[in-house]
């Protein structure tokens, strides 16, 4: 389509937008989407708008609703050229934002921005996102890929996701249930998850001095390896848990650590916090060490090795945490929730 | 919080990340937020995720979900620091994107990236975002900002939302009823919409040569002003029309431009189109003069008038087109389905 130009004039394309390209990373990415979709998906990748059946999802559904991106994490993925991997952060970060009120995943959106599309690029991030999706029996129900010159420099690139849940009305976890006494359990975090990357990449690339494809101090894996590791998705581990009536209240540990986003779900009650309970990890070590960061910001600006926090009964603490080291997963007791303190109080 | 640092030690505010004027511009915009709460919002803003009653829906409820940006909009915005109405046109364009599908909106989140937060910034844009969802009925149910340094040059930033609406099973407007005869009737757009801005900035700054704050040809308002006209919002007007027997299919004329978006809801059919049925608007005019763009190239990059299509039957036409008119809209018969022809063929 379109006549051949005269050369005074300005085409799409000359301006930057290339919609051919933005096509093709579709076509290579819908296969992964569409295994995505369950029954509940009615439309096909590239309507307008996605489809979902929402007949019979409960007495009193309630939906959940999140949207976030990764973070400077996605700089780390554009130095390496490595795509895959963001779009599963971004898909497990969601589920789990939800998944503290109580909500199972229903379907998932996404979009990316860049300056240049480049459709390798584009068609690997999206398959990250929609093979993460199908693995957590989410549905990819739309996404939108945006080519915006100036905007984003060459190389660099956004990627934002929206995820929508649901939960039955009764069982909405919302913290109100919280009381003085109640206990916390810790969840480890693998590594960074998607938040304190533009204070991690300062410091390995102006402290450290190494490249992301070198080893990163005290592990064999590359510093890129180490700082892609896909943030953890809770979804498997706590499920059979939404519904115990000893379960109080979650945080995810994202931007801000454990005071940032542990009273956000008390109520206005505190808590009282170990550090020490919490298994120490190589890469925050290694970091806090070589950016000379000191403690207490090294504890707002990472999650130092705790990805999610259960706020739970003194009655429920042991049977709770039983049935989590069943599963297999290395839960600690990190304190408890007091009506003398405010925000967090660390204990050691 | 946090012990004086050492002039070695780095913090999360200096590698650029300011959590704390994240939270002031959350706070100023919160209120415009409230607003747009309905009874189903069940959570108040700062939640981890937020919170929809979907109780009764419908018989048989669907959920229609769209993502989208606004583009390069963005950087007209951006270059005259007026951050509220490309909010309200995210919201409007993500509207339009479900309702061709039949669906109501029911809520929306947003997500800002930046550079460097500028907290009276990111309060302008998600009040708009917030004001231009009341305005609608739509609940902003959550959203995110995120500060990107190295991501996004300074002064540069992305605003992108998710919409999820709602129709019911039995009137999801899909174009699988779409049959040759049926007619186009084509809807005024207000200005470019929320594409081909890249082409169009070239234009203003390339060969127009002038800046935002001049006159633009033929109108007395300045560049910026006609640039940053709103994306108009059809729920409203088209909403008597919705479970109209002779409403085929509707086409939202976005990137792509007709030939781009409405064969996207015909079902395999073609469309044979008169352009000179679209009423002419001087932006268009200028803007194509000026850059010297080919017209079938204009008609790919620009809605050229047209901001919305709807396929109807011979027999609803006269019906739907007398009711339009009646409600005040400029509406135009441009020209029908063909199973002739593949995609649009141009009459004219």
């Amino acid at each position: 389509m379109g006549e051949p130009t005269s050369s005074n004039s300005l085409s799409y394309r000359d301006a930057g937008v290339d919609i051919a390209a933005a096509e093709a990373a579709l076509d290579a990415s819908k296969q992964a989407i569409r295994r995505s979709h369950g029954p509940r998906v009615l439309a096909d990748v590239g309507s307008f708008g996605g489809l979902f059946s929402a007949m019979d999802l409960g007495e009193k559904p309630v939906l959940v609703a999140s949207a976030d991106g990764v973070g400077t994490k996605i700089r780390i993925a554009s130095a390496i050229q490595r795509f895959d991997t963001v779009g599963r952060c971004l898909v497990q970060h969601c589920i789990n934002d939800i998944l503290v009120q109580g909500a199972e995943p229903l379907f998932f959106l996404d979009y990316i921005g860049v300056g240049k599309l480049d459709a390798a690029m584009v068609a690997a991030g999206v398959t990250g996102v929609a093979n993460a999706c199908a693995d957590h029996g989410v549905a990819l129900l739309g996404g939108e890929t945006a080519e915006m010159p100036g905007v984003y420099p060459q190389g660099e690139f956004d990627l934002v996701g929206t995820i929508v849940g649901v939960v039955e009305r009764d069982y909405v976890i919302d913290g109100s249930a919280v009381r003085p006494g109640d206990k916390l359990l810790g969840l480890p975090s693998v590594g960074l998850h998607t938040n304190g990357y533009s204070l991690a990449r300062r410091i390995v690339e102006e402290r450290m001095g190494i490249a992301y494809t070198d080893p990163f101090p005290g592990d064999t894996r590359s510093a890129a390896d180490v700082l892609l590791d896909p943030h953890l998705c809770y979804l498997e581990t706590l499920r059979p848990f939404l519904r115990h009536p000893g379960l109080h209240a979650m945080a995810h540990i994202t931007g801000g650590g454990v005071p940032g986003n542990l009273p956000r779900v008390l109520h206005g009650y505190g808590a009282e916090v170990s550090r020490q309970s919490v298994p120490k990890q190589n890469v925050f070590e290694q970091l806090c060490a070589a950016g000379d960061v000191d403690r207490e910001e090294s504890w707002k600006a990472f999650n130092m090795g705790v990805g999610m926090i259960l706020v739970v009964t003194p009655d429920a603490e042991q049977d709770i945490q039983n049935r989590l080291r069943d599963q297999g997963e290395d839960v600690f007791a990190m304190g408890q929730i007091s009506a003398e303190v405010e925000g967090v109080v660390w204990l050691d």
